[in-house]
């Protein structure tokens, strides 16, 4: 039978964002249960942050260690089912090894690691144990994503030519880790964020995103990666010409430092009959562009759209979904895929539509390309994993 | 100390719209628990419906009735707290009634009930109960609406002058409640719907927008209803000059035969100094508007925002929060206010930032007074309650 | 053979706004010649103005009787064909009559006269003349208008149903016509300008427009007009339902006391199977919405769009065309007729497509009509001319 | 005293479509009077072009040789002060120099020539001779372009950090130029149009308005030019990473490969306190955005614009002005420039607000340097003159 899907977290405390992000996309649907924690590394705020989520005393933790240990000596019928991990980029690794070790599937922030290394030993793991690992490229998740990447697939745009995608944020301009902002200490500061700043925090959601619509493979990158706010360890700015797999030609935006931008992910992918174009921050619109007919406005919730799009959909056109709803959907088909493999089943390729350790690993290897293409005086260099 | 509120739900069974969405805005903030339903007026559908939801089998009940009646005999530390009526109008006043007699606070969809009459009655028990009930005019729980909400408030744009508010769809462009389409069905029936159509469904929603936003009352209307498809027995289409109580004139538009519209209600207020404009399908921007200065952009989840707005976010800038989101903070506030009494404090006016039973019977004379309006060769129809 | 049309003017001297949209106007398409004019009522500034606009110093006239006295006198080849008349609307009536009674097609700036009374003898003198008159209601030289008319003329949506047209600015939003604005003092006085403010001088253009592009007539209004600022003699803002020759109903707001904005007309058409919505500020766009399919963007420039539309477009798509164009339009067609006319040739559907005497009535009518409708306590007004 | 500067214009016949554009633009401001030409190389075409245009057929030449010879002959009183060369790029440079040898200043579409050598050769001549030579980058005709550069200037964003230029076009996503499209066929033949496509087309003026807008230059690019559409010779995609003379960097896409685009240059500069975004398709908005605080939607037309702004704009606000007047305001400025000089005044710097001989350099190195760094493995090429 059918029952909620049971959640534990590591990291997410107070004061965290991301972590509230997750508790929320994991409540929407009503098929996960949030059930115990250990979310700070700070005993006192694990433990109040535990209480002000309605965690059960005796599951709140104190350590991913405690959680692992502890959590595996219940009784299966209570047990948690898998636990997200919501830490800086360092912490991901050795919390998600030893999940998979104690039998217990992982949803992981991305990037999956802090390096190519260990996405590749976490890829072994997960394929041992046979348990299921879900990475958050959230932007995947969108609805109107999903209806562009079908209409790729079904051909209405012919070959697909070019991708533009921009990813354009505003809030390092300033020096803020140096001010205060926890979140932007962390990711400026290569120990626990890893080799690149801006290509690895929203540089990876970018090309996942041109890769998930096009169904193409990044295969060559050309980058200028630049620290433009003085004192800054990594890059908050970068510019990378593509090359993708069936010829195509790419440009990539990622950059942190665009003064009065919020999160404004963009994509334009041109084919030889048509284009799109998809804006993050109105999502509910998906511009479907033809050569010498009228461009068409998609709009989610709507019935002419795919089976697929609709699967990702909870309301009616014009009642508008967002960000949460996106990461729901990432969620929803996670818990639907350890639904249907606790109850024997085979997860439909609906159920399966969410990044995994494979979107991960090409994930690391964009970082390590890029920053290594940076480097070179040669104009092309080889996106290899 | 502070506890997860508890949620039964009367109505809101399988294919039910808007039963799902009240789902999803209780559980977005993790503050309360769906606890118990009376799903549908099919015992068969209650129960798979529950079981889909998984709820406890005993708490799985098949009328109103047994619902309030089992409620009530569970010990108060299981009990329910609240119970939310999402059936046809028709019916939300006799269980809204029950449900206070019997000590529970309730939520209600709008409009609030069949008649101003009943609304009426349903005030004087909720102040003789000391219970709250909450309505769920969705719009206004939108940041960008408080936002708006505030800085008239603030005196920013001087006396407002004028408002202009407009609610366009299209689904009913069509006789589609003689295709087997529930949702159109009753809401095109007088005996379940009322005695207005378009302007009970949406125009209520854009009369308490307008209020809600300029803080001002509307006095007077002139009402032009009109039955646009052919066999239609209530008001698909309405046009209504307003006055408002400071001398300001308005103009609301409420229809459903708009061909091709969505959920486009769009508000646009005008005052000596500037003016708003707010979309309710791209709700993360306000436009606020100047006499000789540059329009700015104002954008949910920006430090620059008001605390009213910053309250009822979840996430930064960039990162759209939509129609659920705006639902869940009427659930969210409701909540607050029931765990703020529940530890015998007042609940603080942020808490209380929800439509009550007060704005209920506004909308109800508002249907009253439309239909009257309609009806007369008089231009002007007192807006009286 | 063909030759350029040579053009007079009265009124426009320096200083004026609408004079120099006119030349510019009558000068895009290179098919008329501006001649002559009396360009001011003082000596000194029309002949200044003149010669800042290279008139040669002997067709430089300093009353409106000289030049058509004196024009009237030069041989045929170099005689002016048309007069524009551009001074404020009480000035309108005795320089048209007059330039007819001497033999000259007019050009006249809406509304056409001071009053209904005036337009009705104008329309008797043209036809008497077999001249030609043309009013500059400037939105409907559009070409995105033309398709829209086009799309609805050929029943893509089906009988109409449903109108809204909105015309707010906030120029007038503070007593400026006492702060030395000429273009305001003039409006703001009945004496220069009729019995309506807002509803001459945007109102009109509005009520034409709804009635281009749908192909109907208004019959019956209810208006509410105010005077919004203190101190004000005429109306500056106006709500007004309307019923159409169909049954379709409508709104219209005219008002100009909107705090912020520009000159932001749009408008919205619905019938059975989709709709329209033009916005005049980005005028290059027609959304074309249906019921059940995507919206479609159509652009100015595109191969797709009808004959009439491309007929008063200059360049491809995407390089926008604005105001003075569509502006052009209308002096383009009106010369396009009068070649016609001295060649002996009937113009064409094409050549006469600019507004006439017969749109000036209707507006005056309309004008007449929303005041008397403002001051009745009945409902509907009939809008009979 | 001043009076009308008078045009001839070489190319520009029939069914041409550029040259259709530069009379429009000459036309507007009534400032220039077009008075002679040598519309085609096919000299019926030449005669009958000239005739629809209404020159006298003296001055309808057949070659540009006879036109500068038969010019020169005429009295002082009634020559020609410029020439217009609208023809094919490879038929700039010699009626260029021609028309500086016999006096006559010079207006060319670019890029200016075929190739930086005659470029060079052109600016030699200019300086030699002290006449005046105008380029018409169009775009940086726009009046919210000059106030984004006003802005940018002032310093208001701070030092500039970033540019994002993107030009694409869809229109030769088919080989059209063996479909019987003129416009096609010559840009994409070497010998007429240069050595290459997109980026001699429409790149350089991406490269140009990013130079404009921001005052820095361009000095060093990474190239990646795509044939996309099979049997083309030249480029028709290409993208460019950029490095300016401040050490900011940059992308620069144009390609008219983008199926579905109409003209869509967009760019965005981003400086250390805020940014700046226009479209040229819908021009008069500039989108000026903040760190923390609201985006700023300046508009055409009000009174808050800079000078520079302000003098290149004709009508308030809300009243759209395009493509024409943009390029309208280049004729403008040359004529006010040659005006001075003929009254033996210096031309001030609003006057000189045109691109030169030396922008027609800088382009024609951009396209020299993008096609070496194209043919290059390096990352970086210099770009020098």
């Amino acid at each position: 039978m059918r029952r909620k899907i049971r959640m534990g977290m590591i990291g997410g405390g107070k004061d965290a964002f991301i972590g509230a992000v997750h508790r929320i996309a994991a409540n929407i649907d009503g098929q996960i249960e949030f059930c115990c924690g250990a979310l700070s590394a700070h005993a006192d705020i694990a433990r109040e942050s535990g209480e002000e989520l309605y965690l059960p005393a005796d599951r709140i933790y104190t350590t991913y260690q405690e959680l692992f240990e502890k959590e595996s000596a219940r009784p299966a019928a209570e047990r948690m089912d898998f636990v997200t991990i919501v830490t800086p980029n360092f912490a991901h690794f050795e919390p998600a090894m030893m999940a998979l070790d104690h039998g217990f599937n992982v949803v992981i922030e991305k990037p999956i690691t802090l390096n190519l290394e260990q996405a590749k030993q976490l890829k072994q793991k997960v394929e041992e144990t046979g348990l299921t690992l879900c990475l958050t490229h959230t932007y995947s998740g969108y609805p109107m994503v999903k209806q562009a990447r079908q209409m790729v697939k079904e051909g209405k745009f012919g070959k697909i030519r070019k991708v533009m995608v921009e990813y354009p944020q505003g809030w390092l301009s300033r020096l803020s880790e140096r001010e205060g902002n926890a979140q932007a200490a962390w990711r400026t500061d290569p120990a626990k964020s890893g080799k690149s700043g801006s290509m690895g925090d929203i540089g990876t959601h970018a090309a996942h995103l041109s890769e998930y619509i096009t169904g193409l493979k990044i295969t060559q990158v050309c980058a200028d990666l630049n620290i433009v706010v003085p004192g800054r360890a990594l890059d908050d700015d970068g510019n990378v010409l593509l090359k993708f797999d069936n010829g195509a030609s790419g440009v990539l935006v990622a950059t942190q430092i665009a003064a009065g931008e919020e999160n404004a992910l963009k994509i334009k992918v041109y084919g030889e009959n048509g284009g799109l174009e998809w804006h993050q921050m109105e999502p509910n619109t998906l511009l479907i562009k033809w050569l010498d007919e009228p461009a068409q406005v998609y709009r989610a919730g709507q019935p002419y759209l795919s089976d697929i799009a609709k699967h990702n959909l909870r309301v009616p056109g014009g009642h508008p979904e967002g960000y949460l709803e996106a990461f729901a959907n990432i969620y929803r088909n996670f818990a639907l895929t350890l639904q249907a493999k606790a109850a024997g089943n085979t997860p439909t390729e609906e159920m399966l539509d969410f990044p995994s350790v494979e979107d991960g690993i090409r994930g690391m290897a964009f970082i390590d390309n890029v920053v290594a293409s940076n480097s070179s005086d040669q104009k092309w260099y080889d996106h290899k994993i």
